[in-house]
């Protein structure tokens, strides 16, 4: 809740205070929320939601003590605010948003590899906008191979991002190389940080992070080295049978290590439909361009799966659509994965 | 011009008449456009572009000689009304929509060729107000075999389509069987007659047309007589060399026979695409499921180029976004075929 410590006599005594989540009752990165609105003369609270959080929660029961009228309303509008803090709190998961820009056709590239620019400025900058407020980006090698992307939020001067996130690569055959951006403008962030503290980084720079097999761990120990002396972090995952290395458990190691909450994920359509298949995403954001490539060669946003009938598909509901100077921006929730 | 002849001292005497297009000097389905307004005591006319037709042009000079003030204002808003008319009478060509309804990754069907339904109920509702405006709906083969369908415009109960389109299909192998729905219901229409002339036809029956090769025409005669007894008209397209029979032949063969201005495509990949890549495709009209597919080996909507560069692929124009209750509905003019 970003709230301020008024004093009593201020503007906002003997008002109602609406928010999403139950306030909280201990010292975080700021002072407990409910001691705020003790302070401020506040006479009611009303919250859509009980903090699930052992940490932080029992703040209804301190503004009840000092004589605040306490209700919870659990509003579905409301509560999906605090829906990504309260799977990671209570699952341990991340909330996981898949991103991307296609023809309106479909396609994330041609059959060459080449998308620059599917989407246009005016989308290019929401995109800024989105990385600005999450926790953590996740791309995939191949994406890295290709595009060389920085990953970063920038937005117009004077406005800095609420959030540096950090970058974070799959790389199971740690493929990467020094050369690239990602790894030229890391710097190191110790096991244990919460990403929200992240507040400043050198000029240019945020955490990067590469998650390799657990076997390219033990063969590959100087690049290992000379990787974690640029300020990457390498994470190794531990291999769970034959095939890929569990995405699920990079996610709740991304979750225990640095307290992610928001992830979102630009990648191609192998990753993408990797992490749908493993039910790990939550939303989708698309930009349609304003283009038709009608070549079945060209590369599509997400594969992996093998289905007959159209009811078999991922399930979406629409939450926004808007037009960006010819360009369409589409949002949607995966109701069944 | 939807007009109806009025009286001088009638409510609109006096009167400023803006039109799309210069009012007609001949009578055709109805008398002269120009006769109703003057006998309705308008005093100025406004209109957006000059009647291009040999036949119906004069209006102009009708109504200044009655004392009219007219003039036109090239507006390109209000040009883009009479586009379709100007392109049939000025080059013989009709203006063609692909129609289409698609997952968010650009799948018109499962691998196995299931589609039924990707769009929703107001969906194809809005697609039932589409095909009752246009002249004629072309299909391919492909999608006679798989989905028999009807092609007509099933609107709610009392309101009767503005036009019984003909239903068009490209069948150069002259496969179509004869119980399929489209021959079931048809009824003849003579060559000569203007689509939109046929306000009525036997409930459920509306004209059928198969183009077929020249090759296919002169060995099936049996089932070309057949056909047309069942009130098919069978169209035999002649062969411009090696590869598939001349789309733009039957384009313009569809304005002669029957003044066809506005066609509806709702087709298989491989036709769009062909229409596409012949350039014969003005819009594209597409409705987007909330579902995702992610399976490579999907249909796609239109298939037939080879694209290395983004810039390379069919340039659109968005003109219409809406949100068809969870159903995305955009329509895009092609601006670079």
């Amino acid at each position: 809740m970003p709230w301020r410590a008024g004093t009593a006599g201020s503007p906002i005594a003997e008002c109602t205070a609406y928010v999403t989540l139950e306030p909280c009752g201990h010292t975080g990165k700021t002072g407990p929320c409910a001691d705020a609105l003790i302070a401020a003369g506040i006479t009611r609270v009303v919250f859509a939601r009980h903090d699930p959080h052992d940490v932080s929660g029992g703040g209804a029961s301190k503004l009840q003590a000092a004589g605040i009228e306490v209700s919870c309303t659990p509003c579905p509008e409301a509560q999906r605010v605090s829906d990504p803090f309260c799977r990671r709190v209570t699952q341990g998961l991340p909330s996981i948003t898949c991103k991307w820009a296609q023809t309106l056709d479909g396609k994330i590239a041609t059959r060459s590899g080449h998308s620059q620019w599917i989407s246009n400025e005016t989308s290019r900058r929401v995109v800024h906008r989105i990385r600005s407020r999450m926790d953590a980006i996740i791309t995939g090698i191949g994406t890295v191979m290709r595009d060389d992307p920085l990953l970063t939020a920038r937005l117009p001067a004077g406005r800095p991002p609420k959030r540096v996130a950090l970058r974070i690569v799959f790389d199971p055959a740690f493929d990467i190389p020094h050369s690239c951006q990602l790894v030229q403008t890391s710097c190191a962030i110790p096991v244990g940080t919460p990403v929200r503290t992240v507040d400043t980084m050198p000029a240019g720079r945020a955490p990067t992070i590469v998650c390799i097999s657990d076997h390219a761990y033990r063969s590959q120990t100087v690049k290992v080295d000379s990787l974690s002396r640029e300020g990457v972090t390498v994470i190794a995952i531990p291999e769970h049978g034959r095939t890929m290395p569990s995405l699920e458990w990079v996610a709740r190691e991304l979750v225990r290590r640095y307290e992610v909450t928001n992830i979102l994920v630009e990648a191609g359509g192998g990753l993408t439909g990797t992490l749908l298949k493993a039910k790990l995403v939550g939303e989708l954001h698309v930009f349609i361009g304003p283009r038709l490539l009608a070549d079945d060669r060209a590369i599509d946003p997400a594969r992996m799966f093998q289905i007959e009938h159209i009811q078999d598909g991922t399930e979406l509901a629409l939450r926004r659509a808007r037009v960006l100077d010819g360009d369409v921006e589409l949002k949607y929730r995966v109701v069944k994965p």
